[in-house]
């Protein structure tokens, strides 16, 4: 069994953004030399997700503004986490959005439907974050 | 290390339908001879899902309406994604629901619970779309 | 390859519960002698979630207020699910929090981010329930 581990890094200068980071994870593959196998990818912030969706970015509004009605940023006093922090909104929209996917590695390659896309979902940004690549097979 | 890789397809008559896919995910096991180890089952598209819960009509119905609360299909206009499209809810529908699982393997069987099933999820059907199968071990 | 399996068991006196199972997990993770490879860790219920979040008391308040609001307990009668039953809304719950958890493992530890703790979330307790923890590396 071979296996690989990288950390990606991200600082978005807006609270939330949508990063598609396709080409790093598959930058990532190639590194690792492994052709068959399991590759996990993941948020290791819990204000912020790893999700596969569209590259569309009508899309990445619509989302927005849909979190954002799930669970509103403001009045930040109407959650008990924000105690010196104003990021509870955040918690909850990377639990709707998920933490991680895991793909399957077939032939060198993202085994990976024609529009899925691997993005990186911040909910809480505007400071250093990072993204666990970690690959296992042969 | 032993690995497998099978795509199923679907085709719903109607926009959302609620598949219970669990024979063909243990027929792929089978096939596979693999007898300890993980087994990933994604949706390869973006309006899809896979998931695990209970294989009861009324769940699946109150499933169904909940998620059409949260995420309304109409109107269509509400949404920036639907510019020659209609399926922006279906994208979302599908975040809340999770594009995938991964389901342990543990002698020969999945290893999941009594009540356990395994579904897929359709939000935007009436066109042939894919499952991945893939499963790594033993 | 190697791999690991163990059940974990858990009976809340409450219906809805957050509980911390970093520790048992990481026991899991010792026991089995893994140093690098890939842990899964999931609910066997359908009415249970395995999430990564913070370790903070007014967060999970939030939470479950959250949860409360998207997918509402009472009145039971609004679910088609709840014949001889009233736990459809924890079904809905689970579904946003997730199933599953896929964590990284490296050099014999859990390879997560500062804040990432693991969390077994009860939405139908009452009862004695499982969450599975399978390991496969080397």
């Amino acid at each position: 069994m071979k296996s690989f581990r990288k950390e990606l890094w991200f600082s978005t200068p807006t609270r939330r953004a949508y990063i598609n980071i396709t080409p790093q994870v598959e930058q990532c593959l190639v590194e690792s030399g492994i052709n068959d196998g399991l590759l996990l990818c993941n948020a290791m912030h819990i204000t912020a997700s790893v999700f596969i969706n569209d590259d569309e970015a009508g899309l990445h509004q619509d989302l927005d503004a849909w979190l954002e009605k799930l669970a509103p940023h403001a009045p930040v006093s109407q959650y008990r986490h924000n105690v010196g922090e104003d990021n509870a909104d955040g918690h909850m929209k990377r639990s709707v959005m998920g933490r991680e996917v895991v793909v399957a590695v077939t032939k060198g390659k993202l085994d990976v439907g024609p529009w899925e896309q691997i993005f990186y979902g911040e909910f809480d940004g505007r400071r250093k974050k990072k993204v666990l690549v970690k690959i296992i097979g042969e």
